[in-house]
């Protein structure tokens, strides 16, 4: 089919940070500016929390479009359901419009935006904008430096050989969806006394928590929780004063 | 000059981000229409590209202190260096001044800026705000998703064992300050065919340029490049779209 260039819309998949509105780019806001349709993965928590950061930029005739991802465990309906969101962004494209993918944090990190991005036909113009990781927003609202001269970051989301294998090498280690692995991690840090840990839950938010006890993996955590350890040679845990995000 | 603790200055640290002066967020942008005074880390290249960043947003009061931090291979020399900033900066935050102390990238990411942390007498305030990663920067530019699902992410910025061991379990690895180890990274990848490769040197600078063939390490690399190396399976190279940064 002959495609009208003119016509073309564009989609942009817009990072927008961990919790404050004050966290998105300059880029990011000259865009939601004139975005005609915003998609944002529905889920129990994202879809309100990602809407709320930038509600306030937003056209008067901007449409929502909360966009359904199968978490089933059958990897084909979580397919399926990637290439069903697609099509509807290229039709949105196909009809000129501005369209903006919303991700909290960044969209190149652990995002659906990425497995979106796999499924749409080649020449569909995209731009990603990236967008402040939530471990960097914590680390600046702690005054906890992540890695300095030769040292060794790892970002982890699971728990299995590789992880603690990174997790030897590595002078910190951000801890991410640590929902689904705060036993293993805990049961770990009770052999291995030589790491400092914090966990933030609800980073940016009102509801926002700060741990420095490891027994707080004990208990079942809130799904926005990320821990960040790191071997006790490199933690500089003075904290010089205590700011908001 | 008369003391007044009701004028006490505070300290932002500031991370502006890769270059993009729009990938500054609007809480940078906020503190750095009030800031009193720039403090910019002085090297060959550092301090001119952090000021072109920021310039548009200064007051014209706003004075402008470039910072020499020895790069001496004697760390004593490079301590006090960074103890000689730390107390310029108290000097005027007990001026009462705004003081601003900007970090290319993320000021929590391999910067001068946690040095200079570490040498504050307890009792400064003190704000750090993140900024975008080069290297979030650069997955956005390429449409190069860094990590999803169980996907796990090393960041490295030297060569030895440890990073080697990393690499091992990781699924994407970033290089950073890749100039440093060039040519061990070349000597790894020639061993190991499984990786795809990517290199940027200047992201968001005229002078950008974006390298897929490995053999561009064998030459000296400039000081801005950031390789990301992507074990083979994860890797999607599907660029839908060229885009500016």
């Amino acid at each position: 089919m002959q495609q009208d260039n003119s016509k073309k819309g564009i989609l942009y998949g817009i990072g927008i940070g961990p919790g404050d509105p004050d966290l998105l780019t300059i880029k990011a806001v000259k865009i939601l500016e004139k975005a005609d349709v915003i998609c944002v993965p529905k889920s129990k928590e994202q879809a309100s929390t990602a809407l709320a950061i930038v509600s306030k930029y937003l056209k008067d005739t901007a449409v929502v479009e909360p966009m359904v991802f199968s978490m089933s465990k059958d990897i084909e309906k979580r397919i399926e359901s990637r290439k069903e969101n697609a099509r509807l962004i290229e039709q949105k494209l196909d009809d000129g419009q501005i369209v903006v993918f919303l991700t909290l944090g960044d969209p190149m990190l652990y995002s659906t935006y990425s497995y979106v991005l796999e499924h749409l036909k080649t020449g569909c113009l995209i731009e990603t904008i990236p967008g402040i990781y939530s471990f960097s927003a914590i680390s600046s609202l702690l005054s906890l430096p992540l890695v300095k001269g030769d040292d060794k970051l790892a970002v982890i989301s699971s728990w299995d050989e590789g992880a603690l294998k990174m997790i030897e090498s590595a002078d910190t280690v951000v801890c991410m969806k640590i929902s689904s692995f705060h036993t293993d991690l805990y049961a770990f840090l009770k052999e291995s006394k030589d790491y400092n840990f914090v966990m933030i839950t609800n980073a940016g938010k009102d509801t926002q928590e700060v741990f420095h006890s490891r027994e707080v993996l004990r208990e079942k955590v809130p799904y926005f929780s990320t821990a960040i350890i790191q071997k006790q040679k490199t933690l500089q845990p003075k904290i010089l004063a205590s700011c908001q995000m």
